[in-house]
């Protein structure tokens, strides 16, 4: 290969960094460019030719522009088969990892941004707030679904990591500030210990915070 | 084959009818069971043994239990190559399809079920009428979006038919209810009649009603 291919657009505390801990576990080659939020460059003219959802994540890839993180770590797993991030010739086995990802997307990251994005589904502010106030049950009730029948342990598909670790990692990331009650989440937790320490995330979070 | 191999799990008015149908296209060996909503089936601790998140679709392989939507898809696609419902050995095009479902799955339908579904976050029944009245907005923007920039035509992927296809007309039947101005959404339209005139969605969609 040798010339860079992929390029991810990705915003700091977002779920953009599942796809960029893949890019690092797949050994892909790829550049990374910082949006930011606070100056709303996600609406700008300029990202909006890109992905005109105006969100975080999009790559470049060198055939088009992928969004939506469940079809971009399926992507990366698909492009960069020797690193083994899914089973990619077990149609079960792979739909049993994509409705992992599936479930964090729709449901997970949906009951998370009633915190931050509750303007996405009301106008009043008091029914924000609502919103708002929910956020630790909703949230947390996710995650002890995931916490007793979903993370089958030590990675979330069992002995095999995948695809579905960054990304559960990514929004396990995100219950300290949603309020959520971590001491039911004893595996959960451990998960996202067992995560830190991997260099790949280890670079991908340290390319962020820089 | 001769022996059925799955049992689909759904109710009435669901998302349950994008897997319906696209087994319908598969010519797939497979059973039936309907939920009753109105009577709180899917909370039945029978079907929490089934699925522990309590909603449908469900989908019982011989392999064990499948759910959400679009890993159900990208399975029946996977599993019946030779219906050619996915570009099964294209990476990227299968990435655009699989985000294509994936923005159907986290942002459209959960738009929509700010109408009926509301106190999955937000528990003042003022928030939940709040949220009520941005429906027609908030699923008017996203299906916007579809007919500008996402629906291909004649099909969403363009010229070949995919399990796309019956997820759009699946969610785009509620249009209507959602009180969403359909005037702006020729195209989408046009795909929900093209796709009506389906043998395969009559029977999906008259086995549901029966």
């Amino acid at each position: 290969m040798g010339a860079v291919m992929i390029k991810l657009y990705y915003a700091a505390n977002t779920c953009s960094l599942a796809s960029h801990i893949a890019l690092e576990e797949a050994g892909a080659a790829y550049t990374v460019v910082k949006m930011s939020f606070a100056s709303n460059e996600q609406r700008s003219p300029e990202y909006l030719a890109i992905n005109p959802k105006g969100r975080v994540p999009a790559m470049v890839t060198d055939r088009g522009i992928l969004t939506e993180t469940p079809a971009m770590l399926a992507y990366i797993a698909q492009s960069f088969p020797q690193a083994r991030l899914a089973p990619l010739d077990d149609p079960f086995a792979f739909a049993e990892l994509q409705a992992f990802n599936s479930y964090l997307c729709s449901t997970v990251h949906v009951a998370h941004a009633h915190r931050m994005r509750g303007q996405r589904w009301a106008d009043d502010p008091a029914a924000i707030a609502a919103m708002q106030r929910k956020v630790p049950q909703s949230v947390g009730a996710c995650f002890e679904l995931i916490e007793r029948d979903m993370l089958k342990g030590p990675w979330v598909m069992g002995d095999a990591y995948t695809i579905c670790d960054p990304y559960l990692f990514t929004l396990s990331g995100w219950l300290e500030g949603d309020g959520v009650d971590l001491t039911k989440l004893q595996r959960v937790m451990d998960h996202h210990r067992r995560m830190s320490e991997r260099p790949a995330v280890q670079r991908a979070v340290a390319a962020e915070l820089a």
